[in-house]
């Protein structure tokens, strides 16, 4: 076990042993022990977002995707319409999310590396009174690119539309604030940069807008309104929760909090993509974001120009050497994708980055 | 975490700790290794029902519920009737799915202690030709009841109508072969009878039904067919898999089979079922189905009469000396449940009745 390769990956990712530790124990779901962990869990959650007051945080079994698709469900009405903000696959799968869910929508759509602006969004309101709410991905992590969450959420207000955010790959390392960012839906989940084990996601939901949503869904297990409702009144999941991966994020949680919570999970975040944008930048591979809308949580590279470069060769060497990298998601350009996230520092980062040029090396790559 | 209870629940239950350990390793959901995994599992699932050649294993995140409503949801097609055979909580969450999915549906209801019969089968799709599919619970987990899988599974194919099974408390210790047993879907999920850990689920489902059901999922994340289809072609889930519930689940059919597969399970589970039962009677406990009728899984008691029982109060005590019991889900008679399964033996049962014998002196619990 010690000799696991170190997950460069967005999710899962490296966890601690301690929160890998924590499910060495089995839980009952009905036990008021475990309800306990549950409502931890929650209240942790809810204040990295400040958000008791105007928030419920409603957890989910499954991915992330299960969250994200659960909060469309149930917060936009059946006669709602959705505007959908892609740059990147994730975006893709919202709007898939709302045809599959049979929600009216329309999509904005701009090129991998460009953010959604405010005012994009300013003027496809004015141009669709129809819309009611926005759906948008905070960190897309196809590329890793941060799109403006805080401008493009007073638009909406000032609309008068409702936001919803898909912030899998940013949320406890990026700030949101839900006193001054005002969102119906902010969704994660556990296998993130809170560094806990996959398994489930959460939604937090704006108070009045899920007592208004009973009724809505399309899906009994993923209906939040009922969801929340039977945890408010028995403490417990309504239907079999994930155990082992409640009690390991409760554990990430508490290390979280001890580590300094959002403020150094970001700061360690971010240098270890400095660590890695410098280290890999010696080597001549080249970012495909500009550094300034470059999130510190995932780092697309273009791939070597050389065609002794194969990225499975690749792959596997740098992996032998103990680091496992993530391929690339664009359709246009031959890239490999790098995490910053895990329980990894800037020495780590370097390392890896030290695998890389070996392995390229070996590979005999020259044309970087 | 030596004296953690030990669960007499009916899932999550009580695991080994070699089961628990496999989860002390975080995997790529990406890497080979880990798909390697996956496919080990559904492989081994596969050969527990001998369908390897009729059905796939379709792997999906979250409690079994949510494969339920998957397997219903990808199965029937919009246009179908799905005839539900409820005695208990679970059959009613069948009847609820279809609901809330919009699939047309009937019900015909038994008492919690009738289970269905062939017959009641046969007339109701005589009396009703426009019923597409039938939805059966197994074992009912809300009494522990055993409904007659293989006589109805005739029936229901000399119909020439599609048989939906949840399998959830039965699948791995209940004898069920699907080259005599004919049924489009069979669900169970990881943290029953194979004594994983809780968070996935999974269903057997026919593969020329399988194949016919493109687009009928009202869901994104609980489309079956999209799931399977993707997991044909790269070996990986379509979304972040809970790596570690997968790689607990891997490890438990090690032991599974170990163990000498599902006749040594079978055996386990009723020697334990037989202490308990026995002992529970000594004390006086009365069970609630008759011996033939009921599963080796879960068994459910009368409450003693005796007005200083209170359930919570002999749950707590019971707690502090090792053992957790679950509350009973009648609504006409009070009553409690203690489930026969997990990492526990006939002495384990045995202990758990002193325990009870116990707690019932010290409540001074007479009129029992």
């Amino acid at each position: 076990m010690s000799n696991a390769p170190i997950l460069l990956t967005p999710g899962p990712l490296t966890t601690s042993l301690r929160t890998r530790q924590a499910m060495l124990v089995d839980w009952g779901s009905w036990d008021n022990d475990f309800n306990q962990l549950t409502a931890s869990v929650c209240e942790q959650l809810l204040a990295i977002i400040d958000g008791s007051v105007s928030h419920h945080c409603v957890p989910l079994q499954g991915s992330g995707t299960f969250a994200v698709e659960a909060a469309i469900g149930t917060l936009v009405p059946r006669n709602g319409k959705v505007l959908v903000l892609i740059n990147g696959a994730y975006g893709q799968r919202l709007a898939k999310i709302c045809k599959v869910l049979g929600r009216t929508y329309s999509t904005f759509e701009t090129a991998e590396d460009q953010p959604t602006t405010a005012a994009d969004v300013d003027r496809l309101l004015a141009a669709d009174p129809a819309v009611t709410h926005v759906a948008l991905i905070h960190c897309e992590t196809s590329t890793g690119i941060l799109n403006p969450l805080a401008e493009i959420a007073q638009v909406i207000k000032r609309h008068g539309k409702r936001l919803i955010i898909d912030a899998m790959s940013s949320f406890g390392a990026l700030p949101i604030d839900a006193r001054e960012v005002p969102f119906d839906a902010l969704i994660a989940a556990s296998g993130k940069c809170l560094e806990g084990v996959p398994g489930m996601g959460f939604v937090f939901a704006e108070k009045t807008a899920l007592a208004a949503a009973e009724g809505n869904a399309h899906s009994l297990a993923m209906d939040l309104h009922d969801q929340h409702a039977y945890m408010a009144k028995t403490g417990q999941w309504r239907f079999t929760p994930p155990t082992h991966v409640v009690a390991a994020l409760h554990e990430a949680l508490q290390q979280y909090n001890e580590e300094g919570g959002l403020p150094a999970r970001h700061q360690r975040y971010a240098d270890n993509c400095k660590a890695l944008l410098d280290g890999m930048a010696a080597l001549g591979l080249r970012s495909f974001l500009p550094a300034d809308i470059q999130a510190p949580i995932i780092v697309t590279f273009h791939a070597p120009n050389d065609a002794r470069y194969q990225f499975k060769d690749f792959y596997e060497r740098v992996k032998a050497k103990g680091f496992i990298l993530y391929p690339g998601k664009l359709t246009q350009v031959e890239t490999f994708r790098v995490g910053c996230i895990g329980v990894v520092g800037p020495e780590g980062m370097q390392a890896a980055v030290n695998a890389v040029a070996e392995v390229l090396r070996e590979m005999e790559v020259l044309d970087i």
